[in-house]
């Protein structure tokens, strides 16, 4: 699991880096096109960065074209961070290979073993964002 | 997989932060205990990054006490980059909580399960070696 996170974040530095981006940038981008439009503050939740990171984030993501500001329109008071999918198709180029070689791999297992490993994953993922909110927490 | 590699990133981002560290300086740190001294050279190959950003990257890591530079004691001419079991203690107790958590996930499953887990996840972080050295190519 160290061995594959440790590469996880070189790879995604990696590439957001040949995107003029932060990895954390395009993280925080793949977090919009997941969950749709969400405020600052709910950023600031579920990156686990401070609302003065965010902002600039914000700013950066605007600028490369990953996103938007908008009134919400359920309460124009609010303003929320649209994810944009102009852009998208160079971060898909990216992933290509990678998506590629993970599809070969996944096919050489059978149906059961998938679910097995999608169960697992998933549940790890699960801890990543409760630990994450921990540690988010503590600072 | 996807939603596993935002948490990853966003996580080990907060786990830095908390550090004083960049995300990839944890990680490099990380790659040294994990393959033991390297010099700035292989470090630039094994991550990705600019010889320049590896260099800032020693120079931070060596601040911090994650590191130091050292002539190599077989060939003088050549610096390695020496990982210190300092500083350890406080990344660990870091990662403690995440430790505990994926213990207790992977206590529910079988040891013919987790093998397949483990070999499923151990193939995919090769992918994103190669994937990284990729990448790295084209850039």
């Amino acid at each position: 699991m160290r061995r594959l996170a440790t590469r996880t974040v070189l790879f995604h530095q990696a590439a957001a880096q040949s995107l003029g981006l932060f990895p954390t940038d395009l993280k925080s981008a793949d977090l919009l096109n997941e969950l749709g439009p969400l405020t600052a503050g709910e950023l600031s939740e579920k990156t686990g960065l401070s609302s003065g990171a965010v902002t600039a984030l914000i700013d950066r993501l605007e600028k490369a074209g990953y996103a938007k500001r908008e009134k919400d329109p359920k309460d124009k008071r609010r303003v929320i961070i649209v994810p944009l999918t102009a852009g998208k198709s160079q971060v898909k180029q990216l992933f290509l290979s990678l998506s590629a070689s993970t599809k070969k791999l996944t096919n050489e297992y059978k149906p059961e073993e998938l679910d097995l490993i999608i169960q697992f994953i998933s549940q790890t993922a699960d801890i990543m964002d409760q630990e994450l909110q921990l540690l988010k927490s503590k600072s």
